[in-house]
């Protein structure tokens, strides 16, 4: 688990730094698909990852649009806002939370429920996800996409716990 | 580690069945970025799949390329050629397979080595990173992507051992 959430960020700090060498209306630029832009995909990934961790958790979540954040250094600030206490919950993880039940009251006010283990899943899933979009906008701007490998990484090599 | 493999094969066979509703031709057409096009990514998925799953066990890896597979019941019939022994291999993983080292010799002759558990995570990754390029893709031709979501498709309901 901790693995792939630390994949993602390092994955995620390579495109805020691959972002600096694109022009603001190029990020800014609605584009087809996805969340419909790169700097919202951004800030999409970092909310969702944050609002997840928080609504598992029966914490506040975090509720405010993109409109606010429609500039680089913003939405890595933000994304920096919520890190530690991600991470803290990812470093945490452990066995006994996989099938915690997640009720999820949905805007119909009907209840779905998830397992944690499922929820955490989903998470990662949902910024790999996303990325894959971030690659072929990535193309038709004529850069090179951030490589998604994860081997190479060496995210196992000093790992004393969970993976 | 399971369930992620699970979500990943119960997506790509939603875009298989996805496919059968876009004419051969646009499924062949040439696009900007990742495997060039719609059919030969779900066939690098496949592909790369089953070739890092054979190699890190020391059997022959898959050699044949897109080519001589331009049809979607081929890709599906060759994903299902591989899966049964991609799928046994998944269902007998366990936590002392992570720190097995894979010495991957590279085409310069040079040996890189990478974790079984990295492996595993990679090809993981590997996949729902193309699929996020297949749903940019469906937009463009004016389609629905096939949902990323992992909540809600009972992944962990009835699996009773690894996850």
């Amino acid at each position: 688990m901790q693995t792939l959430f630390r994949y993602n960020w390092m994955v995620r700090e390579e495109w805020y730094k691959w972002c600096e060498n694109l022009p603001e209306a190029e990020l800014l630029k609605p584009r087809t698909g996805g969340a419909g832009g790169i700097l919202k995909t951004l800030f999409h990934i970092a909310d969702v990852e944050w609002s997840w961790i928080m609504s598992i958790q029966g914490k506040p979540d975090f509720q405010e649009d993109f409109e606010q954040y429609r500039n680089l250094q913003k939405v890595r600030d933000l994304d920096a806002t919520f890190r530690p206490e991600v991470e803290q919950f990812v470093r945490a993880w452990n066995e006994g939370l996989e099938r915690k039940i997640f009720e999820d009251r949905r805007p119909d006010g009907s209840m779905v429920t998830d397992a944690w283990g499922e929820v955490m899943r989903h998470v990662i899933a949902h910024e790999i996800h996303h990325v894959g979009q971030l690659s072929i906008w990535a193309r038709e701007v004529g850069k090179t996409p951030v490589s998604a490998n994860l081997i190479g990484k060496g995210l196992m090599d000093s790992l004393p716990g969970r993976l």
